[in-house]
């Protein structure tokens, strides 16, 4: 950012901010960003399109002489991804000033049992718990947030459609399920004895399945990323097993009825199987976002002025849009990536999808910067 | 074993082996012993004490003078638990002359890539490839082989009696099947483009549990002991999945029809969940063993002379015995434990029972080797 003419802040976070003042610098910023965090056998296009875009999307109308009225700045978000904490968009979930976030970090850690303060600390930010809240961002700070982000689906490259204008982003839920049973060894017990936490475990995987698609809706997903059996040997019936649940749509009231159906088929497990539900804990339930008419039809404009074709599309990942949704008026815009693969190593944009993406963005930032 | 004053051998893969000569040394001598590695997250009373026991048993008659006419033999068998190769009984399995173990060891790698080979290099043992042959014993090495084992199962507390005597040990088969899907994002897959490989885990799961059931008999048990999902990240459609399935029987025929069922399944899984069976694989797949009619008599014998409670039994968990009985008449000696919890830390066995057990076997042995 600094190489782009960019004047950089980090907050207590790591949040990182590039900032180019406009010709009006006490009108509130246009905002345009993204995150460079990544899960474990990810892809490189996740999240990097929309940081290093934004960047070239100030840098070429900075260098070709253009004056912005209001200030422009990119954003790095942290931790996007819920990986090491277990909170996705944490960044962003900060910015848009969740005070539950920021006191459940106080006592948040990681697997190894390392606290978020000290990872943090040790990464040269938050000093003291008191930090955490300096993150937040007033209300009207931006007056519109814009992403640049691969599709994760495989929409557009089916369509050969260039660009997807993103008109809302789905709501997801992340739930955290743990359930505790005997153990025992795998020959000696019998079978009426057991109460295998593992069995308890892919009941609960297909249930997941189960109540989404009787939601009948094909916008309704539920995904179990996460099933680990204790103490994991082949000649031990597990005693214990650990779920991680996302579930997500674009109707709040919909998801939550899967959430409390999930729960609800928990306890029935518990009971059929003689197991305890020791952990049933959401992790995070948030609303879904709509994007902003006016943000809408500027990427509208910019794509036509292109001669790019595009598509109003509704984006079933969650981005950090989905929190900057909360302090600005916010809008995204897609470009297609390769049969929609996101989030393992076959994750690709072409260099044309990427370029379209950029001048999109760069055009649509002009645009929003001179209102 | 050197301080009870044994002489002591090992073999090209680390079984120890600590003799006592008899007055006719020439004589197919008596063995007894067990293990003393364990599973992860276990106790250490399984196959500890048949060890530990075995050194008392021929320590305390020697001490007092006693001739044993056959010599005796304390055997600890190395690498029981399959947990490092995945391979259970590795050195009974191997003492009992398997070809096709010694072949696939000249193969098989850990979890870490490291090969079996290298790892027993690195413990002083097997110098080369041919080593592993140099392990077989000849059938009529032994004359009778006992070992001394906690219940492992819940029948002997239960009831109120001192020691069981193994008339059969249950048939093992072990099993690793993998699956792969197509994996992706968890909130942008739709439902119904998704090749869930970790659902398909999760079926297959269940359905060891059913297959174990339609069968209708007590004494079949199944369990999936590990299931683990790739990449395992909440937001993640698990592309891979990997699992281990022990399933056991007295009845070979039986257990060989739950493992054609579970294949079936897999199989089943794969067309209506749009996933691959990476992998079906039966690592083991032993017959069942019956105990020695004259090894149980004296059994039985040396109980009442004891003045102890005994009980038939079948042993469901399988034991280094169950290799042993394809070289020599074999027979089991099993004391309670506590609530019949075996692999796992509450695993225990009193002072008295234990004391009961090494008592049992000594006389025991004394009358196998006095034939």
């Amino acid at each position: 950012m600094e190489l782009a003419g960019l004047s950089v802040r980090e907050d207590a976070v790591g949040n990182i901010f590039g900032r180019w003042d406009g010709v009006e610098p006490e009108l509130a910023a246009v905002a345009t960003g993204s995150h460079i965090d990544a899960i474990p056998y990810s892809g490189k296009y996740d999240g990097v399109i929309g940081v290093l875009g934004a960047i070239e999307a100030i840098r070429v109308p900075k260098r070709s002489g253009f004056k912005p009225r209001r200030s422009l700045e990119v954003i790095l978000f942290t931790s996007e991804e819920p990986t090491r904490f277990g909170i996705g968009s944490l960044g962003s979930r900060l910015l848009a000033g969740s005070e539950d976030l920021a006191n459940s970090l106080k006592t948040t850690t990681d697997i190894q049992n390392i606290s978020f303060l000290d990872a943090a600390r040790s990464a040269g930010y938050s000093k003291n718990e008191d930090d955490l809240s300096s993150v937040f961002l007033k209300k009207g700070t931006y007056s519109a947030f814009v992403e640049l982000h691969i599709e994760q689906g495989p929409i557009l490259e089916d369509e050969g459609i260039s660009i997807g204008i993103v008109t809302a982003i789905a709501a997801p839920a992340s739930l955290t399920v743990e359930f505790e049973g005997n153990g025992g060894h795998a020959g000696a017990v019998l079978m009426p004895n057991r109460n295998d936490a593992g069995l308890a475990a892919s009941e609960l995987a297909l249930a997941v399945e189960r109540h989404v698609l009787d939601s009948g809706s094909i916008d309704t997903v539920g995904t179990v990323g996460i099933l680990e059996l204790h103490p994991g040997a082949i000649n031990s019936i597990p005693s214990k097993s650990h779920l991680e649940i996302d579930t997500r749509d674009i109707d709040e009231e919909r998801r939550n009825k899967v959430v409390e159906k999930i729960h609800q088929s928990a306890i029935k497990i518990t009971k059929t199987r003689g197991v305890k539900l020791s952990d049933f804990h959401v992790i995070n339930q948030d609303p879904p976002a709509l994007s902003d008419e006016a943000i809408i039809k500027a990427v509208e404009t910019a794509t036509k002025e292109l001669n790019l074709t595009s598509k109003l599309m509704i984006s079933r990942a969650y981005h950090d849009s989905l929190f900057m949704a909360r302090l600005s008026p916010m809008g995204m815009i897609f470009i297609p990536c390769y049969k929609g693969y996101s989030h393992k190593p076959e994750e690709f944009a072409t260099i044309q999808d990427m370029s379209n993406g950029v001048k999109v963005l760069t055009l649509t930032l002009a645009k929003l910067s001179s209102h």
